[in-house]
């Protein structure tokens, strides 16, 4: 039996414990799965013969070191900064990890030791990072195999509501953290190369600066920029590549309602409100209009932010009963962003029987022969659940089939790595088409921008 | 002879040692100046028997100590976080010391050691900090005395070009420091208080919450809200006041048209863009524009920020030459907010024959005897020329009397002081009115706001 040993028991190691102990039978493992709380630990097992759920405190260092000693290969599921801990323990004791992570500095400096020991510790092997490597890297190695010389690159992911369950005006629910939503965009300007010209985006503009993306049934998605475009420049060998883009996927009207929030400040995480707990969710919008001795919040709102009688972003103003001033915040020393987070979570939690959506989208122009072409490659995946969802199962698939592809010995590079390798990629791929995370990769006629550009 | 040490000879030391000088025979004064550069400290002396000018490096520890030891009093001009250095000398030596700027927290730390050695640390008693303070107080102190309850005070202060040297479409050139025009307002939330309602206004749109302010004689001004509203509540008395508000003056139209750059993101200062050096003013426009193969840099600009044709916003833009393509940026690894200061300093540098202005505004709102008044207080103070200028006038005049109040044991408060208190105000206002730093106080109907507020 090969020892697995999962830690971290949460909302996204449904799917990849699902997996791992559908293979446990014919792939000999056994799966030891730890979390801080054993009971979370124990339901994940589901009771299979061949799983043990275990309590363990990652701080615990005996308790930890134990752990990883008795497995043959580690999978952590910790929040990103945790993971450190965990993978300094597995050079000691030898043994190979997976995560879905970024590669923090920390682990990157692992990488020589990882090598040295030929380990293999494989991150951002999930979702975004994961699977946006992997069918990217894909279509690029192919245009470079035959050849062809890349001049655009522009790749776009949305964690979404399902179509059957969007029933609100922002076509949007949380289907993961919501605090990252509030503070998506902040903490720098985003910026980003398009026909060899480097563009930068404030924050104040982000949602402004949209473009369309249309996948066939599913209708037409918009993208705002993400902060770190250039970041893959390298690691995907795209140094020369004229456009650059890197973008959030929601649906189309999202990001301008979204502004509305920015341009009033209620998404600033930098201060603290005076006496967040006892105000009610009207004095919060009045907070950030002028004062006025008549005037109604309502129409010092509709002013300051321009919106007409008739424009549909009131209505989502309105859905999200901003205006009550009966309904209580209830935080105390809270920051702007931590109060829109608990108004929009009365809203946008997804209810019992909703389902989550994954949308991903990449367009790739190049050269070939002397012809401009573009390749779009499109995948939809829509969750089962409020278990198996379509994040679960995006995140945790593909982590648990590179594990099982260490352990074969199928995967082989050793070092700190992330999945953009032939080896690691191409039966990924391959085998989450069974799960339903299928790439439709379609020749379109070249989208690109002119070389005799005249600004 | 008293020996009055001058450290720093700069710009806004021209006025003070002016007068110092004319008041030193019938005063028994003796000015040592010190500066870094010799040639800059000779200069100012005049030629003035009673003057010596020396080379001085602050960071040199015994010409610093010896030079403090044979003063009898020390005005600080450097760098406001350079004072800390001095002051700590001046309680080793028991010396008096005068500052225009702000108590730092090192500053008041020396609190508790000046009061035990009876010394007075006067800071804060330039312009703003300075005539601000005192002015203010006055009134406040005025009120108070006849038993009336403040309601609201507003305070508005601002650096202008004289209205004989306005000549640009912005009615506004640098007179003061243009890095802080620059990145002023960013940094956090504006926070106020209106009729007991804390208010926050964003950075994106703090440019755009301006309100009007009419000074006879010199026409209609604007103003934005500045971050610290709330920094002096407790030192002038006014903890229960309802309404606290301060501001930053400008000539009408300057902010609106000061937004576009914010919108844009023009004024950041927190990354460097790439290939600064070699960028044109156009380019650096265009990086904040989206990418078109035929669109010009003009029609995206007016698009992104909705100029419309007969909008003087657009001339505004025009009268910088942003878009000109043939003059280079030429600074390396420049941030945003670097650049926009090297392209308006082009076009926004004081003439020779320039002169300033300085607008201070302050509303007083109270209840006396069951009734609510107004008192509105406005000085405005034209610079002579680029030597005296208003700026180095009310910064520095102020300055030089406190100093000789304190050498002739009038002011006799000891500790780390600022200008708030009746010993200090009084003689300095009456005696700026000399030099032209006139306050006119006039009663107004209560501009301020219904008790049953409605939002």
């Amino acid at each position: 039996m090969r020892n697995i040993l999962v830690i971290g028991a949460g909302r996204s190691a449904s799917s990849l414990i699902q997996y791992l102990l559908n293979k446990s039978i014919e792939e000999d493992l056994h799966l030891i799965i730890g979390d801080l709380s054993l009971e979370l630990a124990q339901k994940k097992t589901g009771n299979h013969p061949n799983a043990t759920a275990i309590a363990l405190d990652i701080f615990d260092a005996n308790q930890r070191k134990e752990a990883i000693q008795k497995a043959d290969i580690v999978i952590s599921m910790l929040p990103a900064h945790l993971h450190i801990e965990v993978a300094r323990d597995c050079v000691v004791y030898k043994k190979n990890m997976v995560t879905a992570s970024y590669i923090s500095n920390e682990m990157q400096e692992l990488d020589a030791a990882a090598k040295e020991n030929n380990l293999i510790f494989m991150n951002e092997v999930g979702l975004d990072p994961g699977i946006d490597h992997m069918s990217a890297m894909k279509v690029i190695d192919e245009i470079g195999d035959k050849g062809g010389k890349m001049l655009l690159f522009e790749s776009f992911c949305g964690g979404l509501v399902a179509p059957e369950s969007d029933t609100n005006r922002w076509n949007y629910k949380f289907t993961w953290a919501p605090r990252n939503v509030v503070l998506a965009g902040q903490g720098g300007c985003a910026k980003f190369i398009q026909e060899g010209t480097y563009k930068y985006i404030p924050y104040c503009n982000l949602f402004r600066r949209t473009e369309f993306l249309d996948v066939e049934g599913y209708g037409r998605f918009e993208a705002y920029s993400n902060r770190d475009s250039l970041k893959y420049r390298s690691v995907y060998g795209l140094d020369n590549v004229l456009t650059l883009y890197r973008g959030t996927i929601r649906r189309v009207g999202f990001s301008k309602a979204w502004n509305m929030f920015v341009q009033l400040g209620m998404t600033d995480d930098s201060y603290v409100m005076e006496d967040s707990e006892n105000m009610s969710y009207r004095q919060f919008v009045n907070s950030f209009l002028p004062y006025h001795p008549t005037d109604s919040v309502e129409i010092k709102t509709r002013l300051i932010l321009k919106i007409d009688q008739d424009d549909v972003m009131w209505d989502k103003l309105l859905e999200l009963d901003l205006f009550n001033s009966n309904k209580k915040v209830g935080l105390k020393n809270a920051t702007p962003a931590q109060i829109l987070e608990k108004i929009l979570n009365d809203k946008w939690t997804l209810e019992a029987d909703d389902k989550d959506m994954i949308v991903m989208y990449h367009k790739f122009g190049y050269e070939l022969d002397g012809v401009k072409k573009q390749i779009d490659s499109k995948m939809v995946c829509i969750g089962e659940d409020q278990t198996y969802t379509a994040m679960a199962k995006t995140v945790g698939l593909p982590v648990a089939m590179a594990t099982l592809l260490i352990l074969n010995g199928k995967i082989k590079t050793p070092g700190v790595q992330l999945p953009i390798k032939k080896e690691v990629y191409l039966p990924i791929l391959k085998e989450l088409e069974e799960y339903g995370v299928v790439f439709k990769e379609q020749s379109m006629p070249y989208f690109g921008y002119k070389p005799d550009k005249t600004s």
